[in-house]
């Protein structure tokens, strides 16, 4: 079976809009470091809520795209980090990322331009 | 100044999620091949709505990522291509969806361990 994501039911397409999502992109790539713990992912992912980044963590681990492993110790914890499939995905998202960043200027000398007609 | 999709208020997180966004990712890839007018995109990254499509490309084309020319024809058309930044994201972005296109099976493979467990 081939899966394309321009097909409105292709499963492929759910799996995109994870990844590339309001904060799945930025918890993937906050990811790429190394793992974190759930409060420290909350702070590197600067403004989500604890609400949207359980949510985001649950659609990437069902993926298997983010692992997810509970300490047995006390109190608790739980570190999530990247399997290797996630791994090759984070590393495509930062490389648009750290493009996007690099050609700042010349995206808000295009806004500005398009602001003034 | 340095931007950083990760800090809340850097102007380069609202361009991510133009270009990562529901349609902005399809819309960019679909673009990849050439220009394309209004309904061939809107045939093209199958499920959107035209106020979806219409509002996408506004986002790009402020962002000065997707260019859009009106030709003096009659009936007048509208043609839409990627600025040589746009190309640049696409690439990044095509890279992506080819690897989960194909890594899809993995995904499957995950999402039935997790709903079985």
């Amino acid at each position: 079976m081939d899966f394309n994501v321009f097909a409105k039911a292709c499963p492929s397409r759910p799996t995109l809009e994870h990844v590339t999502g309001r904060w799945g992109s930025l918890t993937m790539g906050a990811l790429v470091d190394g793992p974190l713990r759930f409060n420290e992912l909350r702070r590197r992912v600067d403004g989500v809520s604890e609400k949207m980044l359980s949510q985001t963590l649950h659609a990437l681990e069902r993926d298997g795209l983010v692992h997810r492993e509970a300490q047995q110790t006390n109190p608790p914890r739980v570190d999530y980090s990247l399997t290797p499939l996630g791994r090759e995905t984070a590393e495509r998202l930062l490389s648009l990322i750290h493009l996007l960043e690099t050609r700042m200027p010349e995206v808000l000398a295009a806004q500005q331009a398009y602001d003034a007609r």
